[in-house]
């Protein structure tokens, strides 16, 4: 028998907590059984929440904690002084061996700084990357970094090329990722500085399949498995994909009702257009892993539903089976020996 | 009477080239009365195609010249050897004052680097950035910078600003047009070093209607007029812009073929959808304005059709009558004499 891969969830961060959060843990013990969920949060709200469903007691458990960190919060200070709340505890569950993983819908400043400052860094990792799957005409493919860290530096590039690699490799399931760097042009020798001192590095790895750059007009083409870009370009990546989507598909909708004509063949396309539609919604893929830490941590969309919240926790148990930390840490460590 | 404007266009720039040059231009001369169009590129090629319409040989002129940069040759060698190239002939008329602007199709590189070497830079403008329209949910928005310039300074993105705020309003009619730069969340201490470093400068500007932040979510909203960033984000956001929306609606119909219902209702809703789309067609729009050169610069996509060509000709007409570079040159100057 497989182990049971332990989960804490944050009850209490995201839009929609706790309802849809405590949804999440029932379908996601539901549906697989090696899994256990720590709810952590009020536990009197929790438990009101819970007590509507029926589920098995022995994989979900409450663990209390007073206090909420909220989104608006500036992220340093709220880590340090809620000592109470939901994401602190829950991270040093994670710390402590108490469970292998944590998912959150909330503040990502503050799921960013608690897992450098209280789940802590591989050993050897220089930067804790934010890497979500964004949907592509072929699948979907690891945006790497996407919103932890700032003004990057080449050799945190090059890191996130290789944990993204054995990310997509061994969680998601693509055979030999191809790896690309996000770029103003096809060309080595285009770029900004960053670009430019990066390509050469990532070049000569042998451990990742890299293709080269890959301009923004591809990736929505799955041109490449892992995306590799510093956080600030991830972020415009990640919610220019996101809105535009929705901005489209708003203004089709809208454009199927503008006349009576149309609306009939709306009616007509609707469920054809429904599964189309549903390969580009963001919640189909559970959460951004944070890779490199002590521990996985995951975040969700704020917005976070229980389909998302279930997809996230079952995303940790492959994550735990696959022992893709065992993996960062033996490439991570190879090379640092080379290096010295 | 209005004055002539001048257009110098490239007869060999592009994919469709000179087939749909030549067509734009005999469609734009048709449309407006106060234009002239000097062709420039290989005479006879250029004239065998012309000679299949009619025209107002007036206003149509060809200018001979007979080699063509390539879109793979490095940009500053192109410009330096090929002298009697389109590009290079093009762009000396405008510098000479023979001609208002030069649109084209071809190399963008070499029209970067042809731009600031050839017509040359207004005094006091420190980068000329390339500004493409890009489609929102309520209309368009001005994208600056482009592709011009990599690793820029605050001080560029403040001139990009001012000069974008002056384009929107005079040229493309929106009036008090809301500026912003883009950002990785909304809140004035967010971003990387460039934009913490810029965010208060634009703040203090006068002249312009800064609103601050924009994620890239909103961006397709329509929430700004004018979206502020360096080149490389804005390279980023364009290709990612024209890429995920091919993708999305050739999806879509894609979808839409999938069963008999479907097709049938895909047959109903069709002119609704094409209005809708068009919306999202960046040909609409005419080229990117390279801005801040004595003289003005278009780029056109590469596979700019006849449409596109002819828009583009006719957004040189109203730079021109709205003096728009007297304009440039007016608030550049301003914020020198107030920096000494």
């Amino acid at each position: 028998m497989a182990e049971i891969t332990k989960v804490v969830l944050d009850a209490m961060g995201g839009d929609n907590a706790p309802v849809e959060m405590v949804k999440g843990a029932v379908d996601a013990t539901g549906k697989e059984k090696n899994v256990k969920v720590f709810l952590v949060g009020k536990e009197e709200l929790v438990k009101s929440e819970l007590d509507k469903y029926t589920y098995d007691r022995e994989r979900i458990e409450i663990v209390n904690a007073t206090e909420v960190i909220e989104t608006a919060e500036p992220p340093v200070n709220a880590i340090r002084k809620k000592k109470d709340s939901s994401i602190v505890v829950g991270m040093k569950m994670v710390k402590a061996g108490d469970a292998d993983a944590f998912v959150s819908a909330g503040s990502s400043g503050a799921i960013l700084v608690g897992g450098q400052t209280l789940v802590g860094r591989i050993k050897g990792v220089e930067r804790p990357p934010l890497a979500p799957l964004i949907p592509t005409e072929k699948g979907v493919a690891l945006l790497i970094d996407c919103g932890a860290n700032v003004d990057a530096r080449p050799s945190h590039l090059v890191q996130f090329a290789r944990m993204g690699s054995i990310y997509m490799e061994h969680v998601v399931g693509v055979k030999n990722p191809k790896v690309a760097i996000v770029n103003i042009g096809a060309e080595e020798e285009k770029g900004n500085a960053l670009v430019k001192e990066t390509f050469p590095l990532l070049k000569e790895l042998r451990d990742i399949n890299f293709t080269g750059s890959i301009e923004a007009r591809e990736i929505p083409r799955g041109q490449a498995d892992v995306i590799v870009c510093e956080a600030f370009t991830g972020n415009v990546i990640l919610k220019l994909t996101e809105g535009l989507a929705s901005t489209l598909i708003s203004k089709i909708k809208g454009g199927m009702m503008s006349s009576f004509r149309s609306k009939i063949g709306a009616l007509l396309v609707k469920p054809a257009l429904k599964k189309t539609l549903k390969e580009f919604d963001a919640s189909e893929y559970g959460g951004a892993p944070l890779l490199g830490l002590n521990g996985l941590v995951v975040k969700t969309h704020g917005s976070a539903t229980a389909k998302e919240v279930s997809n996230s926790i079952l995303q940790c148990i492959t994550f735990k089976e696959q022992k893709i930390n065992e993996k960062i840490k033996e490439c991570i460590q190879t090379d640092r020996k080379s290096a010295e």
